[in-house]
């Protein structure tokens, strides 16, 4: 078994299916991955992620480095094991968490020093380092390490960031340890600078990886500007290796990257918004903590196969997320881990039999259908 | 089918092995109930609390009432449907509760009124509102409307209130509508005055009721004056009704008062120390936050059958708690409810084989053990 193996099954329009192999499994494209910050899917148990329909999960390896530690994971049998979840695992490179989350940050060419957002601790994260700890880890993918470009940057500051990312990306690979079924994967930066974009593809094409992912989006610039960087950066990436949006995002920015040829997403949305009382149907977002689901004997979604909508009521729904019962935490998550989920079976069917487009206005049309609370 | 019935299907000293009919199923005795104070047993999805093995929950009449209200849980089906659990459900008064939640109380022969807790609003409780919210909710066992007896209390105290919680006992009974499958049980008060509780006996006989509960302990009098209580209490009960201890306790104090003839327990104990990172085990409680655990491969309790124990390390417990993942509220939640179970499932065997002395001393022994971390 070489690398991570790419299959790419079918296409319809700039839009792939495809299946991705790996040391713990298979992946079917386009795929969302469930954010597993911390070693854990939050409120959620790793049977009932696979219950979702999720094939593969990400891992933070800023968190994970900081707590428990990338040694004690790797002395504990690995991320695998010590979450309980048997299946493929991508982490991050840890390069864009540092840059949000800890503090007295210094960056040059070696890499980045930081203080823990913990315990103040010191600590040096550079692409050698970012390799060995998501090889302690024992990721599937391991990210190759960068700088995600702030937003707004000048295209002179994009270009220095990017120019940067792509030695740290030789770095990168010149570190990582090849075994079979693992992969490593580049990450195109540039900022919304077409140019740069393309300069950015050219250069990891010259190192070769495993895969590619588009980075510094949905960091603030709109979707529309995001599609606009997207229709020009993906062209240039090879057909036969995945695609990874990074960040991304909601529904509908999923389907129009599936639809400009993106495989794999990643995002804290459903999670984190299940966590706040808000929900994703087919026709919207609901606010279940709104007052007009407190006698709404329905369920959050007709013909949703989630516990939450099987055995429960809007109303049992809305109770919870006013008791501010961990139960409602743990099924708002289910559900809208299990919509998303649907949705990439909807985009890969619609895609296998070549009616994608057709998908998509049908998808966006009942999205604005308007009867629901705004998110 | 008249009022839940009760089977007592054999004895091992003053123990009892039984079996109580209720309308929606059975529950084996002696039984520990899970409480599910606002219509959820914290952080555990209804299925799970069933694969503990446990067969009925408790819900609080107090929360209920105020939150989403007793009318609505009604609307919507009653409380069995509303919070997806098809098994028995027995509902605490409201009079225990009135008194240590509420505020701006005002305690008369009619009733209780108070201020809500959570908004203020104004409410009255009477035996007979009681027992109307109790059949709102669709309770299978209904618990008569009692004055929890003040600790400490002098001998005068404790039998004014005794003897209030009598006249509301029999108010309770005629307003009690009964129906079958469904029962009613009375409460003994007393404090810790043995000739009050005998009083609080008869008083109850002659009223007659289709289960006996003992109230007022567990309140601060510690474990060796409730053993005393129950043993100036207990035999005075009829032997072919059931016996409910009201909010015990630790597993220590359910033993001890298996062995003095109680069939029924509930506490928030094990859920409540779930979601503080106790951990009850064969060998005494853990406190899975002590760094002493950070690179522990071994479960929590080797042997045991629920989640957090198969499938992962104690090393991965004390990282969810302290990186206050809601996972690790789930899975030590998890195991505690199925400790209790255990606890339960031991000691109905043992009553049935005859040798609960020596199932007891076993279990003291081990209690002791004492390499583990104090609760």
């Amino acid at each position: 078994m070489s690398p991570v193996a790419f299959h790419l099954l079918g296409t319809d329009g700039a839009a792939r299916l495809g299946r991705l192999e790996t040391a713990h499994g298979t992946v079917e494209t386009p795929a969302f991955m469930p954010v597993g910050t911390a070693g854990t899917v939050k409120a959620m148990m790793p049977e009932s992620v696979t219950a979702t329909g999720a094939q593969i999960v990400l891992g933070n390896t800023y968190h994970l480095m900081l707590r428990p530690g990338a040694e004690r994971v790797a002395r504990l049998g690995g991320l695998h094991r010590f979450m309980n979840w048997p299946g493929p695992i991508l982490t991050d490179s840890g390069g864009f968490q540092v840059m949000s989350l800890s503090k007295l940050r210094k960056l040059d060419e070696q890499g980045v020093t930081f203080q823990s957002h913990l315990d103040g601790s010191s600590h040096l994260l550079t692409p050698e380092r970012s390799m060995e700890v998501q090889r302690q880890l024992d990721a599937d993918i391991t990210m190759s390490f960068d700088e995600c470009t702030p937003f707004p940057a000048s295209e002179d500051q994009a270009a220095q960031s990017m120019q940067l990312s792509m030695r740290w990306a030789q770095r990168s690979r010149d570190a990582f340890v090849a075994r079979p079924g693992y992969g490593l994967f580049g990450i195109v930066q540039g900022g919304v600078y077409p140019e740069l974009r393309r300069h950015s593809v050219e250069a990891l094409l010259a190192i070769g990886f495993d895969g590619y992912a588009v980075g510094g989006l949905a960091v603030g610039e709109g979707q529309d500007e995001m599609f606009r960087i997207l229709d020009a950066t993906v062209p240039w990436l090879p057909a036969d290796r995945p695609r990874y949006l990074m960040g991304v995002g909601k529904p509908a920015d999923i389907v129009g990257a599936v639809l400009r040829g993106i495989d794999m997403f990643d995002c804290v949305l459903p999670t984190r918004s299940g966590r706040t009382g808000q929900a994703f149907t087919s026709r919207g977002t609901v606010n279940i903590r709104n007052a007009r689901h407190q006698d709404d004997g329905r369920p959050l979604e007709e013909g949703c196969g989630c516990p939450a909508c099987r055995n429960y009521s809007r109303a049992y729904l809305h109770h919870l997320a006013k008791a501010e019962e961990v139960l409602g935490l743990m099924l708002l998550t289910w559900h809208n881990l299990h919509y998303y989920q649907d949705l990439m079976r909807g985009l890969r069917g619609a895609i296998g039999e070549g009616r994608l487009a057709r998908y998509a206005a049908d998808f966006a049309a009942l999205q604005d259908c308007g009867d629901l609370d705004p998110l």
